[in-house]
Order: C-alpha cells, then structure tokens, then sequence
C-alpha cells in the first residue's frame, strides 16, 4: 500500500472515530477537573484569596490539552489514566501559570481568558503573579511526592528533569522571551518555528514524553518515533493557534482574536501567509500521523487527539 | 555548669570567632559567585537579553546567607561544602527569583536592591518576570541533575518537595500574599510570626534542613534541635529585618528603608515597638544557640553564622 492510499484509508478511519473520541476528550477533560482540584490548596486555608485566586485560574475552563496528550500516550504505551494522572496535573498548572503570567499587563495585557476575567482582571495583579509563582512549586512537588504516580525514584527525577527544561529558557519561558524581544521585527521562517518550539512545543512535546517516561522503557527506535509525533504536533498546535487569532471569533476561542497582529508579532501566517500556514499544518499533521505509524492500532488515541487538535476552530 | 554562665562563655568565644568566621564567611560568597556563574546559562545564548538579565540579578551581589546556612550546618554534621552546593545554589536561585518578582511596581515597587537598579528598572517589567519564572525551573532542574550533588535519587526527591513546600502557598509565597492581603490591617504579634515563618521563615528552615537531608540520617533528637535552630534563626532574621528598615541607613542597606511603614506593613518593631523587637531577636538568637549544644563544638560555623546574622547592620 503506497503512502497517499494509507493516509486516505486512515483519514477514514479517523473521521469514523471522531464522535467516539470527542467523548473519551469530554472524559478525561471531566477527570481532570477532580484531579486538579484534589490537588490545589483549599480555598478556606490561609492565604484563603491566594487558593481562591489559584483555583479560579486553574478549574471551571480549559481543554485540559497537554492533560490529553499524556493520557494518548499513556494508553499507546499500555497504561492506565491512573498512571500518568499526577504528571497530567504537573504539565496543566505550570501551563495555566504560564496563561497567568502571560496575561498580565506587563506581557499580553489580556482582560478576557476561557471566556472570563483573567486572573489578574479578576483578582489584581500582584494576586496573580503569586498564582503563578505559587503554581510552579506546586507542579514540581507532585511530581516529587504525589502519591497517586506510581514511579520510581529514579523516574520522578527524570519527569522533574523533563518539566524544567521544557518550561525554562530553553523552553516555555525562553520563547516567551524570544517573543517579547521580536514584537516589530522581520524574522524568517526558521527564526518563527524555534520561538514556537521553545514557546509552546517544548510542553507539549514534554506532555508526550513524560507519559512515555512512565513506560517501561522504549526501544530506541519506538521513542524516536514518538518524539518525532510529539515535535510536529507541537508545532502545528502553534501555527494552528496563529492561524485561528487570524481566522477564528472571540466568542468560540473565549479570548480576544487579532491581538498578535495589533502587536506586531511575526506569527507564522504573518510570515508566509494564510494558506501557506494551514499547508504547513497539514503536512505536519502527515508527518505526526506517520511517526505513529510503528505503534500500529494501539496509537488510535494519539491519532484522534492529533486529529482533533489541528483542525479544532477553538 | 548553670545556663547563664554557659551562655556567657559560649558569648566570649562567639566574639573571639567573630574575625575569622568573617573571612569564612566571605570565601563562602566568593564560591558561591563561581557556582551560581558556571549554573546560570551562558548570555551568548539565545534569549540573550533574558540570559543578561538572569545573570545580572543573580550574580554580583548578595550576601549569600541562605547558602551559608547550608554550608555551616554541612560542616556540623560533617559533610564538606561540595556535598551541598548544587543546593545551595538552588536555594539561592529561588531566594533572587522572589526578590525580582518582589521589587515588581505590582509588588513593592522598589527599584533599588543590593545598591543596584532592580531587574526591572535595569531591564524592563516583562523581562523581570520572565527571570523570576525561569529561574524557579533551573533550581528545580539543579536539585533532579546536577551531577555535582551526592545524593541518591531518593534524597534529591527529598530535596524537591522540601524547596516546593518551602517556596508554595505554605511558605514564600503564601507569606507574600498574606504580607499584601494584611498591608494597613492591625494584626497581633502571633498573625505577625505566622507571616514572617512563611515568608522568610521558610527558606531559611529549608537552608538548615535540605542540608541535613544530604547527611547521612541523623538521631531523631538532633534533627528536631537543628529544626529548632532553624525555626528560630528564620525568624529572628527576619525581625532584625524589620528592625534594619526602621533604624538601618539606605547606604549600607543597599536598599531603600522606612519602606515597610510607608505601606503600612504590620511590622514587628510596628506591633511591639523597637526595644520589645531586639530583646526578641536577642532572645531568639539564645535559643538558636540552646539548640546547637547537643551538637559540640562541630556546631561553632552555624553558632558564629547566627550570632553575625542577628548582630548584623545590613
């Protein structure tokens, strides 16, 4: 079977199993509300507004993405939810801090997220600056010492490893600077894709990596192939999210839409234009879908995920 | 041998210690500059600017005392000063990233620090926040992989949750909100205690303890006194703070005093008065020393360590 016939017959099968898998998301979307918020500081000990504001930046919202990836990758790899549910919660409070953060007036200055006050809009902003310096901590300690994560010494460390690398300036807070420092300039093609790498892609490809760290190891050849997935996925994630600030509304996005144009930010469609991006979104959702290849049926769920996350309108 | 005269002796040796722990003192600094310089990434690597900026809060000033903390309680219980580095670094990473973030307009606005501009009067507000938020990470990735640290994967575990729960809602960061939510409020001098055990208290209980966990496990009773000299050091230190803000000179402070009455903070010296404060310090700084005895002589850097941190004018 040539490739084109293969990419068809599993077009098919996706668009088969796209109602199914909008229930299994819907799912672990509800799971991980439980698990977030079994997780975060009661709202009635001190620093009471502190919890408050921490749990109203952290439930009630979200796609709880990078959660689903890790749950994909969980029973690609042969394990339960159970499993990768506290590394799931690590990964979406450093990403929320990261949405706190982001928003403040000194960053994005963005009023409206998940349809509702940002954090610091809602509360103020020294409030939410200590959300999110309280929200990292707290993301590495589950890792640390969550008892629900049934990995060995040696495995927490390496998860630890992992989240730090992904969210430090190499990663998530690298291309937040890279962003900052490029609002207004001209940057080619090569310069947009490492901003997007560090700024968005290096958590979810963290998201893959650290259920597949929970593994039993990989053959060599099974984890190349799974960051390769992980790679492409997050970067097309990216340049989906600039295509939709360009295309989507305010109202089904639950944020505000032609901020990054307002501020001058070389975004992907800025660079090489509309229908070049969603080019480039397409072919790397083939090369995700083919990385998976090698896991056979058993990646159905990464597969639908990838599906479902590049060509979302939200 | 009666209390008072113990006292009173173990008070002329202090004073005889007194030069020669200065001079260990500054060689701790001084190594400290070297380790947390070979840490922090390179400025010629991209995000330049947030490396820059990194590097400027963290390097060429403070005065070390939270690594110092590590070093002197290594040397008690043995260790040398290499087996606690990386964390000492890691304690030292978390304290500047809290200062950055602290000095923020949204915070204490204050643009003086270490006789310095703040980070975010050198550089500019989003970048301080980013070096705040990635400076948590690399202490974290420090504590799971830095090959110069000697201990088991268990231990540096260890190491993560007592730094997570140092610097989370429970410790520094919820010390800072209750420091903003309380600002103008009358509170009684336990409210007061509460608030600086969290806020400064924390770290430095942490400085004590991570320090010990490198050792091998100690006698149930030692470890209960160390934690007792670490609870009470933490916050006689912080009450000579408070004292330091009201009677210091913004020369040698390096920082702007009278701030804490400017804004109302429910200080100790505000609480109880200046003479009240010191007999406090004077009387924390006794039982920090009680709580060394069982350790000998093996305790002289941490006893010399107190005596200059409580005595100190800056």
């Amino acid at each position: 079977m040539n490739d084109a016939a293969d990419r068809r017959i599993r077009a098919q099968d996706q668009s088969a199993n796209t109602a199914e898998f909008g229930a299994q998301f819907e799912a672990w979307r509800q799971r991980m509300e439980y698990a977030l918020a079994a997780r975060l500081p009661q709202p009635d000990k001190v620093p009471a507004r502190l919890h408050e504001a921490m749990r109203y930046s952290v439930l009630g919202g979200g796609k709880r993405i990078r959660p689903a990836l890790l749950f994909a990758t969980a029973r690609t790899l042969g394990l339960s939810e159970d499993d990768v549910e506290a590394a799931a919660c690590a990964i979406e409070l450093v990403h929320v801090y990261s949405l706190v953060h982001d928003d403040l007036p000194a960053m994005d200055n963005d009023d409206l997220r998940r349809g509702r006050p940002t954090c610091h809009k809602a509360y103020d902003e020294a409030t939410a600056l200590l959300v999110g310096d309280a929200l990292q901590p707290l993301a590495f300690q589950l890792l640390a010492s969550d008892p629900k994560l049934p990995a060995s010494p040696a495995i927490r460390l390496r998860l630890i490893d992992m989240l730090a690398q992904a969210i430090g300036t190499f990663g998530m807070a690298g291309g937040q600077a890279i962003d900052l420092a490029v609002q207004g300039m001209r940057l080619d093609i090569g310069q947009v894709e490492d901003m997007h790498a560090r700024k968005t892609g290096a958590v979810i490809r963290a998201s893959v990596l650290m259920a597949a760290e929970c593994a039993p190891p990989l053959d060599a050849n099974l984890y190349a192939a799974l960051t390769r997935f992980a790679t492409a996925v997050g970067l097309a994630f990216q340049i989906q999210d600039d295509l939709l600030d360009v295309t989507g509304d305010a109202l089904t996005l639950g944020k505000a839409t032609g901020a990054d144009s307002e501020r001058a930010k070389p975004t992907y469609p800025a660079v090489v234009g509309i229908p070049a991006s969603q080019q480039r979104v397409r072919l790397l959702h083939n090369q995700a879908v083919n990385a998976l290849a090698p896991f056979g049926d058993r990646a159905e769920s990464l597969r639908s995920l990838a599906h479902w996350l590049l060509s979302r309108q939200y």
